[in-house]
């Protein structure tokens, strides 16, 4: 092996990351220049593309060495388009006062160079004790159905599952140091249809006014308190996100009224305990509505244990702060992963990522990078 | 004048009427079959066109005789639009089975084909005594700006208020004889629109949801019974019309919601009034609200007396029927007339009005005919 295929800078490979435009459900090429970097090291590779045939969604499961202990590297290499109004060009990496621009520098693109350099810096210094992997997915933005949960399903078929994973998505959300996080609330989406009589408003009791059964069950369903938070969560939450009815008319009592909701729930409910508790609440307001319920993920935590310790220290070895164990915001792959070990995040800083002139500071790669590299050394592989 | 001027067909003078396509704003030559009869018949004729000049809105008072008693006809020749699926030309006043089909001929030029028709009976029967008119306007289903209300403004001015207005609107809402109508609830809409703070729905705290302000808001004025009915008024009703946000995203609070309502409301309350409550009920709830009202007609009543008694009479001398005393249903220009004479309103059946295949009996254009006479005769014309 060259010392030219240890790509130990973390930014110089960001940029060839960056300047993929992989889109989801685009690649451009992306999960090559992370294969090529892991085999140049070593890494066996397997290019795990499930999906459909004509259009399959790219992933990577990458191990080097065997045996325990075993710790997985995961992350995505797609990105959410860029929109408008960037400074620069969102694909090529610009660099400028210290900072890197570009889509995906924080969410996640950052991460998977900060990953690759610290690996490429701990094989360079040790010999690898126990298994390194990597689980590198090109559809975490998307519909991620053919993504890191098929990945998964195949390293629990090849007996790959790692003691732990450690996830890169960008966690901190305004300095390096401020968040690890150790799971998420769950999600669930509803719509609640009402269906109605309609009629002219001069005559409701010729009508059935579907809006009025919709706000009685959305005023009963918004009212509760769902919890006061638990040990390691927030409280749940329920957001009534649309409203929707479209009736033009003053004088008419409309025929139908639709409402859009999502939860994001802590570990005291399930997916189908607020499913029920849904249903029953609108059928007794709208006996004919119908509600469409949607689990995305239910609530997981990774008790913080010995890895969760060893993170942590290493966050402060590099940045002198100690890191809160969090399991607010959105949901990642963590999700998926949670149902076969232990998972973590911790990466860059979030605060501009699916924005415009996302970025993140130079040095935090490198800050990063050896925060990967200390949690290696700690975690003893 | 001669034997032929006198127009005393209600079913040829619709069909003259029905084949003129004035669906508001269009007149097509509607009001001048009207004043072309009444000019035949004597009457002194005022064209009052009212409105920008490039397009006005057709309107005529049309007089006979002088002093009291001095009873007005009134009504619109204006239709609003037939809409799809008719099973004949809307415009041809196809006679079949014995009914007439066409847009109006329920709301409300059979109603006008009846006065004239009536009062050519009358003429030709009787010496009239004091004053006989007319109030005819070609916009009462459009904006109304400039119809009956300008009308009723000059006929003050010229001293030409009457004693009373008989307003020919379908008032009878299955068999000729159901309701005389002596009053009307007032309306009013409501347009509450309700900022609110975009954001993420994993992080709440750092929104803030309009749409549940609204639902707050809309639930506790939906809640309120307004009243349960007085007198002579069926309680009032409050609906919401629509409530609309628009937000495609299931991930995202949206920045504003909004939702119309109607009142339908009896004399216990105002517009005024009720425009208060919103308002305060809404500000309770969404501080940062606008509210936005527009009280269309304040609710009135004509206390039966002896001209609403001479017409339930001569409702009862055709019919045999007792007909009963209503403010129920939509607005009518009667809301305008109320506040120079006392009004009642009574005409044919009205179930299919603004329907497709609108009909009526031609038997019930005769009734209808010798009703108005019969009242005539009554009032002492």
């Amino acid at each position: 092996m060259s010392e030219t295929s240890f790509p130990t800078d973390p930014l110089q490979f960001l940029q060839m990351l960056l300047r993929c435009r992989s889109v989801t459900p685009a690649d451009d090429g992306a999960l090559s220049v992370v294969s090529d970097a892991l085999a140049g090291m070593g890494f066996e590779v397997h290019r795990l593309d499930f999906g459909p045939e004509e259009a399959p969604t790219p992933n990577l499961y990458a191990q080097l060495g065997q045996g325990r202990p075993s710790l997985c590297l995961a992350g995505h290499t797609d990105v959410v388009p860029p929109g408008e109004g960037w400074s620069d060009d969102p694909f090529a990496g610009v660099v400028r006062d210290g900072r890197i621009y570009g889509r995906g520098t924080a969410d996640m693109k950052g991460g998977i160079a900060c990953f690759v350099a610290a690996v490429a810096r701990h094989l360079k210094q040790n010999s690898l004790k126990g298994t390194l992997s990597f689980l590198i997915t090109g559809d975490e933005e998307g519909p991620a159905h053919f993504g890191t949960k098929p990945v998964l399903q195949w390293m629990k078929e090849q007996d790959k599952i790692p003691d732990f994973f450690l996830l890169g998505e960008p966690t901190n959300p305004s300095a390096l140091g401020d968040v690890v996080k150790i799971g998420r609330r769950g999600s669930l989406n509803a719509v609640i249809t009402v269906p109605g009589v309609q009629g002219h408003v001069a005559y409701p009791h010729l009508a059935d006014n579907p809006v009025h059964r919709l706000i009685s069950a959305l005023h009963e369903l918004t009212a509760r308190c769902l919890d006061e938070g638990s040990e390691w969560f927030a409280p749940s939450s329920l957001q009534v996100v649309s409203v929707d009815v479209g009736n033009k008319a003053t004088n008419v009592i409309p025929g139908e009224a639709q409402a859009r909701l999502n939860i994001r729930f802590n570990d005291r409910h399930s997916g189908e305990s607020l499913a029920s508790w849904i249903k029953e609440v609108v059928a007794r307001w709208a006996p004919k509505a119908s509600v469409s319920i949607a689990v995305s993920g239910e609530s997981f935590l990774t008790e913080p244990g010995k890895a969760v310790q060893q993170l942590s220290a290493s966050v402060k070895d590099v940045t002198g702060r100690e890191p809160k164990l969090d399991t607010g915001g959105g949901t990642s792959d963590a999700r998926f992963m949670t149902h076969y070990a232990p998972v973590a995040e911790f990466g860059l800083v979030g605060e501009t990522m699916h924005k415009c002139d996302e970025h993140v500071g130079v040095q935090s790669l490198e800050e990063l990078t050896q925060i990967y590299q200390h949690f290696m050394e700690r975690f003893g592989v």
